[in-house]
């Protein structure tokens, strides 16, 4: 089928948005079904204003930087559809004559997705998802592009804190990782824990209720036996009812698809345990950089973002719709993941929290299993040297 | 003059100081002069515990190692010596025959190291100050080694941050960078602003008088502009009374040496700009991650870095003591800078502010000649892509 290939982001960027883009033109670029590639400026809000870019004609030296380029070279959005758009926007489809629309984005991404691929038209056209969400939360696939990356940061910066905080050894250091309803990005920081004995001594996620008594005591019971303790917290933390630990205070602090977007959580943590328990303690709040860090950007999670790209353009040649791109693991070791298609409407409204399997007990820590899982994601590691223990005696 | 050399951290780690250290024990296994290299465990405290280890027989790979691991390997306190300290000190001096006594660390650490040097002793010992902060306010050298490093944590940081704020186009992003009293880490943000309109869009140092009614007019007028805007603000803020912005509010909030830490700036003006203007505010604390990211070490950092220690080492075999190793700028492009020798007693309680003639008039900005200064120390920096404006017409 000729036409021309719409791309548009969703949600926020993630270290490989761009690197799934990369591989959306380059291979769209083989097939001569594909006539023009067009990337709606400032995500589908853009392309209702009509702000397009030619991406089929952007110099191949742009389009190899791309995978190494933090946040989105096209922009993105978090807006939501009315009723009232949907007539313009086929229009707008019809006017670019798109045959090929396709969404990078996360669940909100791959439900606009969908209605746009179920809705009645008197065109063809051949809809595509490509998840991509460093929160991991995307149901049926095994994970989702940029969390491998996220997972990377997360686990090198605690890995990193804890040598600073072991140092020091005076006070306890909460640091918090983005993830609203899923913990994912909280347990990746189980990754730096090498030694029983290192960082993070506490990781809690939001798929348990949290306990701020309980909390305070793992911080006391730890500190009583050593000075120095990371605590890693996910942003999106809720108490034994459910209720976020810390509401946000302003209108202000809603997201355009209408969900609350967290407060801030180990700023409250900090000033917690600094006040009941008197212990000096510092919160961290890396927020945004974990998604746009090229340094600790995860090879394996670009390299299969590209693949990503590539595939949704070979399905929808192929002539599949209505089609999210997911990966299904093969092998844990060697490492190994297939790309898969699932329906994009057995994907979206259902959010895939971190499995109980991998949460212990107490709610205060993730078990070795997940490692398993997020390494081979992730990538290697740093394994930051120690000296041996010669001690003088005199 | 034989003897053994005791090598003690103090302050907070820098991603360098293990390479100051790295450049100590290559330099001093080359003089016979001096026997072991012992290191201090835990700081000046660890000394007055006893707590040695022995630097001098950690195996080659290990030295080799050691100026890319984060952290201090040694540890480091954050500890003033009372006048009762200081039989005990000198006692253990004696018991250990530390002949090369050498303190790496601020302006607090080089205090206590020439109260060393000064005091009356029944034995000769030798003592110098290797510099180290990220904060950069150190009196007489150019720069500390430390601050290029964080230097070019702070301007990437930012560059990548922007993207992602401009990808999204939606908000004000308030990221905190450390610095006390001395703004020279949020002015290297500057590194990051390629072109007029790139992150970041504010800069407040401590150096100036914080208005809160100016900066919310700043943010309000740029953003009446241009809706994604990054913010960049020193912890140490102070209103135009010099009176902290966020007062700690728990008495665990005093460091060792009795200043009293930041509280959280970057959230107190998140919430401010979120409640008076209505604009979506996020504050992101990389906190102490900027003082331990291998990934984003400077080069020329690292490489100065075990130049000073080598230096202090070869200083003391001369006969020299009572003085600070420092580096002195011969020329800017190329880059140059010699190194030096300082008396401690000129060094220390002096503090070395960002200089008004970096500083705009409204004190919002750093202004070019900043970059001069900073850009060598910090390395080259991503030169991320940007697309073609191809816009596509119908």
């Amino acid at each position: 089928m000729k036409g021309n290939l719409l791309i548009i982001h969703g949600g926020g960027p993630t270290p490989v948005i761009n690197a799934s883009l990369a591989g959306v033109i380059n291979e769209a670029r083989k097939h001569s079904e594909i006539q023009n590639i067009y990337g709606a400026i400032g995500g589908i809000k853009g392309f209702l204003e009509e702000r397009l870019i030619d991406l089929g004609h952007q110099s191949q030296e742009k389009i190899e930087q791309l995978p190494f380029t933090p946040g989105s070279v096209i922009g993105t959005c978090r807006y939501k559809l009315t009723e009232g758009d949907y007539p313009k926007l086929f229009e707008l489809l019809k006017k670019y004559d798109i045959g090929y629309f396709f969404c990078t984005g996360g669940d909100d991404t791959m439900d606009t997705c969908n209605k746009i691929h179920k809705m009645e038209k008197d065109f063809e056209i051949r809809v595509m998802g490509i998840p991509k969400t460093i929160d991991n939360d995307l149901a049926l696939t095994d994970h989702c592009p940029g969390f491998g990356s996220a997972a990377k940061y997360v686990a090198i910066s605690v890995d990193e804190v804890g040598r600073d905080v072991e140092a020091l050894n005076i006070h306890v250091c909460i640091i918090e990782t983005m993830g609203r309803n899923a913990g994912w990005l909280a347990a990746s920081s189980l990754l730096a824990r090498k030694r029983a004995e290192d960082a993070p001594h506490l990781i809690y996620l939001p798929e348990r209720g949290f306990s701020e008594e309980e909390f305070l005591d793992d911080v006391d019971n730890l500190f009583s036996k050593r000075a120095g303790i990371v605590v890693v917290v996910s942003e999106g933390l809720k108490d034994k009812n459910g209720v976020s630990l810390v509401s946000p205070k302003h209108k202000s602090a809603i997201n355009g698809f209408g969900h609350p977007l967290p407060g801030n959580v180990s700023h409250y943590l900090a000033e917690l345990v600094s006040e009941k328990l008197g212990i000096r303690t510092r919160s961290e709040k890396p927020g945004l950089l974990g998604r746009v860090s090229m340094a600790l950007q995860s090879d394996v999670d670009r390299q299969e973002a590209i693949r990503v790209g590539e595939f949704a353009v070979r399905s929808a040649i192929e002539g599949k719709s209505g089609l999210m791109v997911g990966l299904d693991r093969i092998s844990d070791s060697p490492y190994k993941c297939e790309l898969e298609l699932f329906p994009l409407e057995k994907v979206v409204n259902v959010e895939k929290p971190v499995p109980e399997i991998y949460i212990n007990k107490r709610g205060n820590d993730v078990n070795k299993n997940f490692i398993t899982y997020c390494q081979p994601l992730a990538g290697l590691l740093p394994d930051y040297m120690r000296l041996e223990e010669r001690w003088v005696k005199v």
